[in-house]
């Protein structure tokens, strides 16, 4: 059995998520709206420690001050009353129509401006509610049309946005970093940033690229027909995980926003080993929060929504706990030797070998019995039954 | 009609396009193997100016000195013949099995410092026949499995291989320059930098980023459902297109290798408009070759081979022309206006315009009418019916 | 230069389509309600012959009869006024949440009684208004879990559904065929009958199987990676493309919905080519309404409703100028012939011919020259180029 | 733990498959042939009950008589000896060249005559060795070119082949069945009856159609996106599974033929629940040989060959074992009844009801509370987290 989820597992949820009405590109809502507070009261008995949300979310699209400070002084309340943290605060330019173009690279410079003023001020909320990251999901940032966006006149205005945020981070002196979270598309036909790929390479461009990394999305990278573990594998790598969104998707069709683990399971499995396990010495390679961005489905009423929100932590933690078990048998350890998995750790060039002593090192060509090394068998298929066996507690 | 193709157009094709002898993952060959030489007389014959190669594709694998200087040098007389030059070469670490868990990043130790060997020797000869773009496609270098991948560990691998393979060049002083060829899969399950972005950010990581860039493929990206002519102005947005690959590819599925346009044509459309009207008032964004790697199908015999080839610079002179003229017609100027698509061209501040001045601004954000500006059709589907209909010749 | 589209081209659009208001997954409506009486004299002017309908659409869901009366009369008053016909109606059982578990196939019992109930009084206004046709689509009719839903249970409830109304419709005399448009999924994870060949099956089960066709949507069967045109060449095949539903997807994504020929363009064009030289001698294989069934994109106001309205009856009509250059042209003919595309008419047996015959007819194995015959090319590639340069009207 | 695998389980592996050389679409082979005796021995031992395969993976194509009764003599006595069966047989009209435009379906008519001579060879073998199942995978029944292939006459020369093969099993008195395994693509860009529905539709038009079903694959049918688990259902519905493929497959892409399990983890335990307990009295729904058409990775050498051979039953009973324990769960006997995954069995009309009846039921629409019954929660999401938790033996 695995263990109820507590604050220390450091589960959170979006607002949007639970809060969801279920309204959908070819329905109307099937639940009544979710009060925020509510939420943060319902979630904190679930065990969770964290709550995220749009700006949108809790405040309506064009509220007046007086109604902003209500709500957000009641939300304060309620997080007040339950411990629970907000870790991210992340900006809604995707839902008001003036963003049906985009909000940093709208083709209409005066949606551009109102998008920077909205997301300055959201900002500021966020420093103010004690989040350290700054989710940025340019969902309307893209084209339907190949000859309607000029992609890097595009991609100067998002640097030009990004920027001046980062400058403002910087100069109030917030504890705040930015996650830019791919998607490649939906709603629009084609995204900017299409991918966890393509949003490192544009960080990369930055004034301040220290400012931002990435908030990836299972089912985001999933719609791409890419491995999500090897994507965080590699924004790892960067050093740019800076958030992350956990959910299902069942393969290249609409965003789905399931359940986590309620999708590709095996690939869950590896991204929760990789999450916990790929850090030094085995300890986690992560310590941010365990995000949940999904949709209880359409289907559900709110006795629903909770067994949904309850059973993304359950899922992971039952992977948490099966990737231990994995990592500590003895017969994985020896399968991963045999698989020279570890092998691939060590650099090709001996320590201080250079190019011109393997170019004179004959066995590595000349003498090499290349179809010997080639006939070796890698082991790969029964190491994944292993992994396989494991996730089903077979073993 | 479209112009017939002169060296001018900068026309390559890969050795292994019109030579593949259509042997596939069900089937046997259909064609016998085609003489190099005389695929560089045919190519010259019908307009091309350059060919490349793998190793392999001109030296069999393993083959002594004496077959290996025989065969370069009747190529190269081949090429002088004909004034075809070789504007790329590229290596093959896909095709002899002890490449296959990859070459650079193989578990095998052993592998990989035999793989360096086999790179370095066709780096010579690359520069030697007076190649200025080595491209790498790591096919192989990948998984099925994700426990069988440590994929920081294979990226770190890559690192290495790639920053060896550059102070190699820079110490030799060649005028070469690498091309990283980006797929999401096949061969393997899941391949590493699977697309544009990845490959964009990997490059950032090394020791000379300034010598490598990247080769994208057409049917690459659109293997993953990514639009090829965004990839490319991303790449090109960051100084990166080294090289290009075109062909046509029908969606989500196998790697296709089709006649550039036999695809999606009118992506293959925009991309051409891009190369040819993207650079600086309106003149080429890019001025390599414009390199087809594509396979004539199993289904075709020698002719068939041919009449591909010629398609392939067929289609892209038509595409062209379609392009310049959709670009003079004055009511596509006046459309494009319509869209703004120049607007997203003039920075979102004024010049000298801080975060500050923009927050006092209250025409950009308290006092904008945001249902007027919401209200503003951008007219985008009119322009593409423009784009469409020059494409067409319907206009 | 195409000519303008008359109602002999019979093009008809859903209400739906350019009443469209742009409310999507992630955001609110962009446009007003558009009236149906504008829709109706708009289209008229536009050169449409025809307009179709879901119940919803005319009448909003739970409307009392003197509502539902009055906008009847008001639609009728205004198709008097421009000829336009009702050639097609459909039934929206995915909108309100009653549904959101399907109509005919819901778990609960009462939803798929109230969905009959619905249909039913919806079939007599269909009749009442003189629609021929009665598209089905079954958006909601599926699942996101595969333990949730007993397949077999569904299909039989869908049976039971589609042999009630069709003896509705035999008992009342009405002259009114019902059409299944498949999707594969969006809004449902899996969608029953996701596609063409399934739902054609699915027809075969049914009591009256003569009754009921097929309504296939461009796009659902692009969103599976299949293509379209094969779809519409084995629906005609089995004698059921009842009503067809036009307009652009590009690739395996969410269903875009976009104007016909603004997705895959090579598709359309052969598509066109099957629908209008399909048949007998050369002729038209479909004599039914081309009925778009498309949203104009969320960043257009009116203006772009009304040219996007355009551009499918528009590229319809060059498509179809295309197809008939193409099969008029002599060198077409030719190369048709060397691909052998017409032998394949000519049955495999010879007149009377038996298996016994063939196993005594040693030319046809062991006297066959294999290899020759293997080796011989179809020119497959020829032919594609020049279709492509039709499509181009590049020759 | 689960059992190890007895020929009680009816586990058969294809000879192609762990014979697989692994030469793929980018490489030569890595492992040597394997023996087709050994294969069998091999396969005893594990605890397969049968072993299948193509006419030329026993036989080289073009064999003499003597080297062909050779073969299968030795194969028989392998058989003799282990008790292994041979409960299908399958043809390959793909491999050769002679069909790279299909078989049956080719333009070229000498090569469907010859191809029908092929089969109906074959044909006689299976029945010899006591096969029940004739699979007809016809992989290169397809075109890349739409304008290339008359589809509708394909279809028509398929009918005729399949009506000519019907017809000689019945005259010889044989005991054979068809199955015909459907797959979207590849190695052609599109194959004729690309999903089980296309497939099951083609069957109702032939001349015998209770001679024909279905053989689906796992990877083929998630090829298109499509569910297997709901393919097989509707095969089951229309009687037509005769015959399945097991493996694995990671989403939209190239034919992976992974180890069953290896690939979607939670279909394939819907897909086993089916299986073992959707029959009458949640009893088998399928009693024929569980076969599995996959391919040991090219990274595996014969130890790697052998663990993937036992990977896959293994797998599968675990599933199976699962599946039981998921069934006989009473909660998840509430949980099912909560979702009303029975009530979907109850027809919709009464017993004796007719539409007329149904229209005068006026709780069924006037007075039904229609807000009350859409806001009823189905509860799904607890019960597909009760499956993943039982597949994962966490209850």
């Amino acid at each position: 059995m695995a263990a109820q989820p507590t604050p220390a597992d450091k589960f959170s949820f979006g607002l949007w998520t639970v809060g969801w009405q279920a309204r959908d590109q070819f329905g109307d809502a099937s639940r009544p709206p979710l009060d925020a507070v509510e939420a943060v009261h319902k979630l904190a008995e679930l065990g969770a420690y964290g709550i995220t949300f749009h700006d949108d979310d809790l405040i309506p699209f064009g509220a007046d001050n007086a109604t902003r400070d209500g709500e957000i002084s009641r939300f304060r309340k309620a997080l007040d009353e339950t411990g629970l943290v907000v870790p991210m605060v992340t900006t809604n330019l995707f839902s008001h129509p003036i963003f049906k173009d985009g909000g940093f690279t709208s083709n209409d410079r005066q949606v551009r401006r109102f998008a920077l003023r909205k997301v300055l001020r959201n900002i500021d909320l966020a420093a103010e509610l004690g989040a350290k990251t700054f989710v940025m999901w340019g969902g309307r940032e893209g084209s339907e049309y190949d000859v309607a966006k000029d992609i890097r006149a595009a991609l100067d205005r998002y640097r030009e946005a990004v920027d001046l945020l980062g400058q403002y981070v910087i100069d109030r002196g917030y504890d705040l970093r930015f996650a830019i979270e791919p998607k490649p598309n939906e709603p629009r036909g084609d995204i900017l940033l299409p991918t966890v790929g393509h949003a490192l390479a544009f960080i990369e461009s930055l004034e301040h690229p220290e400012l931002v990394g990435l908030n990836p999305e299972v089912g985001h990278e999933q719609m791409a027909g890419l491995n999500f573990a090897h994507g965080i594998a590699q924004a790892l790598w960067h050093g740019k995980l800076f958030h992350i969104d956990l959910n299902g998707q069942r393969g290249v069709k609409f965003d789905q926003d399931l359940v986590f683990g309620h999708g590709d399971l095996l690939n869950a499995f590896a991204l929760v080993d990789l999450l916990e396990h790929g850090g030094p010495d085995g300890g986690p390679a992560y310590d941010g929060p365990r995000h949940f961005d999904y949709k209880p489905s359409r289907t559900e009423d709110f006795d629903g929504v909770w067994a949904s929100a309850a059973a993304n932590m359950r899922t992971y933690l039952l992977l948490k706990e099966r990737a231990a078990a994995f990592r500590a048998d003895p017969e994985v350890q020896e399968a991963l030797a045999a698989s020279k998995v570890d092998e691939l750790r060590t650099p090709t060039l001996n320590p201080g070998e250079t190019y011109a002593d393997l170019r004179a090192d004959t066995t590595a060509f000349e003498d090499l019995d290349v179809d010997a090394v080639a006939s070796r068998g890698f082991h790969f298929v029964r190491l994944n039954q292993l992994a396989l066996e494991h996730l089903l507690a077979a073993r």
